[in-house]
């Protein structure tokens, strides 16, 4: 299924997409889709509906974030070997784990508000994986069995925050607006293999991120397992998983975004972003 | 007001505990201490109730986290001079900012287990300071003004985890149970001067941490400034604004804790904590 939330921000309604790529309300079934209805038995029970007796929504509504009341929205950094390289950093021995604010999610085509005097804010097209089961300690070889489903995300990114501020990294990786989910959550039986799909970013049409997520270091299975050593992920935790190569930090010379710049981005079977850049407002 | 959260984990009930330190029942009042229940207007409003008038809750039951639905739980790193020299690190220009994993809270007295092969698990009183308004680029004179209130919190931290393991801190600092917050949450305006609290963990009935918030680097309020200007504060959001000198990994040799282990820890006026170490469980 790809599940959605559609409508104004902080109103959104539960959706999915039909086969025909039609929009259709879940209103009537599920209250939402968040952290309760993204367990097994609740999207088994989503699945026996009959998609085609679905209200059909009119229209082109916003979408949100497909996935309401995220906990944590968790980070690995540095996991393709070839944006640690331009990244002038060295592969990592184990995942590099940081956290976005959940304050910063947003949905797919939002427009993204450079931070009050940035100057180097950047973009990253990454995979995000959307926890479905409590996940504690779980090996690498069930670990896929507690993941909903899987989305795209910008891990918009400032590097001056970031990098020069001290600390950790979380400073310049949750500023509002920097977490676009979406548009859709499509559940796992729907993406057999997601160490095969290619990804991509253009900014204002020119291609910046052609990548795959063949070449992560450490696969999804290996980060879910990973992180669950540390702290238990919650049904609606989201973690996003590295971005390949690409990003503006790593031009020569560096390229960051301003004002009016438009970001186009898509994941293979996951659905496209857009995003104008616009300048801080309160 | 000193606000509670009383009963068995997750089904807690939002409770006060009046002048003369009897826990009265808040159930019928409000749903819950959390996000809704912070802002001014709702603490105005919990202020005007006859307090003598609420009913007396009988025994002595549990306490939980005195806030529910923690949004983010961000920490503040070396802010205190002394704690900066015991780790070895230098004193930081600006506030040092990392993540705890929501998923790690828990009430001030529940046990504090030990992660699976954890070593170097130690502890850390801190301030904890609960934002009761949405604070975006808030200037550090009013900074205050969306604070809802105070509370005692031991920053739990894995320094293997935290340390050698890669990345950011947050692999070591949001493991299971290495959040317990409370017993209470004081609201600020019995808070003249957060600046001026008296603070102590004892481990095993001996005393290892002493200290006060004067000697913090960076004040509340300039953390709470600070913060706002990367990330949009929620009500309901927690920050943990470091620790005085005296934990385990200061000390020569290193000391950490061990099953069986008690950790009692309080702040002036904000209440006291006990913690029993237990072994790694499911």
């Amino acid at each position: 299924m790809k599940l959605v939330r559609y409508g104004n921000p902080g109103k959104e309604k539960p959706g999915l997409i039909d086969d025909n790529g039609q929009l259709r309300d879940l209103s009537a079934v599920v209250k939402d889709i968040g952290p309760e209805q993204l367990g097994d038995a609740a999207l088994a029970k989503l699945r026996k509906q009959k998609i085609d007796k679905l209200p059909l929504v009119k229209g082109k509504p916003r979408f949100g974030s497909p996935v309401a009341n995220v906990g944590k929205f968790i980070a690995i950094g540095l996991n393709y070997a070839d944006h640690a390289a331009e990244s002038g950093l060295p592969v990592p021995k184990e995942p590099v784990v940081f956290t976005k604010a959940n304050s910063c999610i947003q949905g797919p085509n939002d427009p993204v508000m450079l931070p009050k005097g940035s100057v180097k804010t950047d973009w990253e097209v990454e995979l995000g994986v959307v926890i479905g089961t409590r996940a504690r300690y779980v090996p690498q070889k069930s670990a896929l069995d507690y993941v909903a489903g899987y989305c795209t995300i910008n891990d918009i990114s400032e590097r001056e925050y970031q990098i020069e501020r001290g600390g950790t990294w979380d400073k310049g990786k949750g500023c509002d607006t920097f977490g676009p989910i979406g548009p859709w959550l499509v559940t796992r039986d729907e993406v057999p293999n997601p160490q095969k799909l290619a990804m991509w970013l253009d900014l204002n049409g020119q291609r910046v991120q052609t990548g795959s997520t063949k070449t992560m270091i450490f696969t999804v299975a290996k980060i879910v397992s990973y992180v669950s050593q540390f702290m238990t992920l919650m049904p609606g935790d989201v973690i996003t998983t590295g971005t390949p190569p690409g990003v503006g930090m790593g031009m020569k010379p560096p390229l960051f975004l301003k004002k009016g710049d438009v970001m186009t981005l898509g994941i293979e079977g996951l659905g496209d972003q857009r995003q104008e850049v616009i300048p801080f407002k309160l």
